[in-house]
């Protein structure tokens, strides 16, 4: 029986983890299944895992800190700590880069996307997480503002019940982990459809990503995205437009955009950032 | 100057009116420009213009229709009347087959859309409606839930702030002037992407239009429709549409849709119904 011989030994020889950058919409489940942030401790190491929390985005850091904490240890890390990053001199501290130089896992918690840019843009904690991200030996996440960070350009806020127009959205620069989108979080929630229209019509070279609440685009490194949870990743992919008013009106005239693509994504949906090709969900993701 | 004379000569002759169907999205300027109603006014004929006003989708229905009746007056009229139809028998009556046999332009005001199909759906008064407009004899306007009935498939009800899903939409048939489309109004005003694009998903050989208040779609009878008013016409189109999982899932679980088609259209755009075809505003709509 020459293939289960082999299955035998598959599974006896321990597997390099995949890292992979998650980008969750807010609101993920912490106490049932915790579907999301288990994929995230398991692509992190899992029980050899170290996570460090950067909770900076937080006005509450050592609650919110305490409390993803309390949850990756449930699940078995061999090591949590918390980075609360406060000042941007202490991403210059040998703390700090000892710590990011030797997790598995970054987990980026909510609160204000402009106060986490503001201590963490352009520091040597941020090109350690960069680096380590890009070289496949680091996993990272980010939750509400922690996802919202993740492109080069980042919708800081915005409205909703209006038609779209440049001053729907207020742009800022992000952390660029993943710098060919732009992502709005807790998308149909909030009703968030037209600030990304708005945003991806003003930066039409990138793609734009609305992800729910409880929900997640987990992006390998091979360009590939998943969308996993309880609601849905929305694609605007403007790579077809072939006609906008962007920027020739005045910011608060409504916009025209001709031929966007959407992509209304759900559980095991795949999307491929470079390709732009869409596949169905065959099998659940594994975690 | 044999230019200046066949320009001259144009000026005098009096001119057939184009016909339409005007879909406004609901709050459409009363006071100052007008520049929707007056659209109406005139491809309904002007001055010699006969405006009948069917208020049945209103509980209110003295109060809109004398408030639409002053304004096609104060424009210069010829003649306007209300045909307050509240019950189906009222639809075979010589009155309401007199005035709707007559007149240049039929209004549907705001109101219920259940209760504007209930009355008119499969009576005499709607059938006279429909093959006037058909034959290029009457123009037709309908504003909020008369905007709601101009398809064949109507969207009655429905939420925001959720991810797209069968259960976001109440589905029900409309009076089918334009049965191609499925209308949804106060669009972006009342953040309905969800709901239309979970509507469409569910018939997918329709088109799905969403107009936002003081914004009106102007259907052409040569398949042409123009986007006329303050906010945006939103035409989401799944002729492309290479995958989804309605009906196959729950009607609470997230819906998938790949390879949606999207315009955004502002004042002036076209888009063609039947080559799904889109241009740009070139110059201001003629009324």
């Amino acid at each position: 029986m020459p293939q289960l011989k082999a299955k035998s030994l598959e599974m006896r020889t321990p597997q390099v983890t995949k890292t992979a950058v998650l980008v969750i919409g807010g609101a993920e489940d912490k106490v049932h299944g915790r579907e999301i942030l288990r994929t995230f401790f398991g692509r992190a190491g899992a029980s050899n895992g170290y996570i460090t929390i950067i909770p900076s985005a937080s006005r509450e850091p050592a609650i919110i800190g305490g409390r993803y904490t309390r949850i990756f240890e449930e699940m078995g890390a061999k090591k949590v700590e918390i980075l609360d990053i406060r000042e941007r001199d202490q991403c210059e501290s040998a703390e700090t880069k000892a710590s990011l130089e030797a997790c598995s896992g970054v987990f980026l918690t909510g609160g204000d996307q402009l106060r986490l840019c503001g201590v963490l843009a352009d520091t040597p904690a941020m090109e350690i997480i960069r680096q380590r991200v890009r070289a496949g030996q680091l996993t990272l996440a980010g939750t509400s503002a922690g996802a919202a960070v993740m492109g080069h350009h980042m919708i800081a806020g915005g409205g909703s019940g209006e038609t779209p127009k440049r001053s729907l959205v207020d742009m800022a620069t992000g952390l660029g982990f993943i710098p060919e989108v732009i992502v709005d979080q807790h998308f149909h929630n909030r009703n968030r459809m037209g600030r990304l229209i708005s945003a991806i019509a003003a930066h039409p070279d990138r793609l734009g990503i609305g992800i729910d609440e409880d929900t997640c685009a987990m992006f390998e490194r091979d360009g590939w995205l998943q969308a996993m949870g309880k609601g849905s990743v929305t694609i605007v992919d403007p790579t077809e437009v072939t006609h906008t008013n962007e920027p020739h009106v005045g910011a608060s005239e409504p916009l025209t955009v001709h031929n966007l693509r959407l992509h209304i994504l759900s559980h095991g949906d795949r999307f491929h950032l470079y390709q732009r090709t869409v596949l169905p969900a065959v099998h659940r993701i594994s975690s």
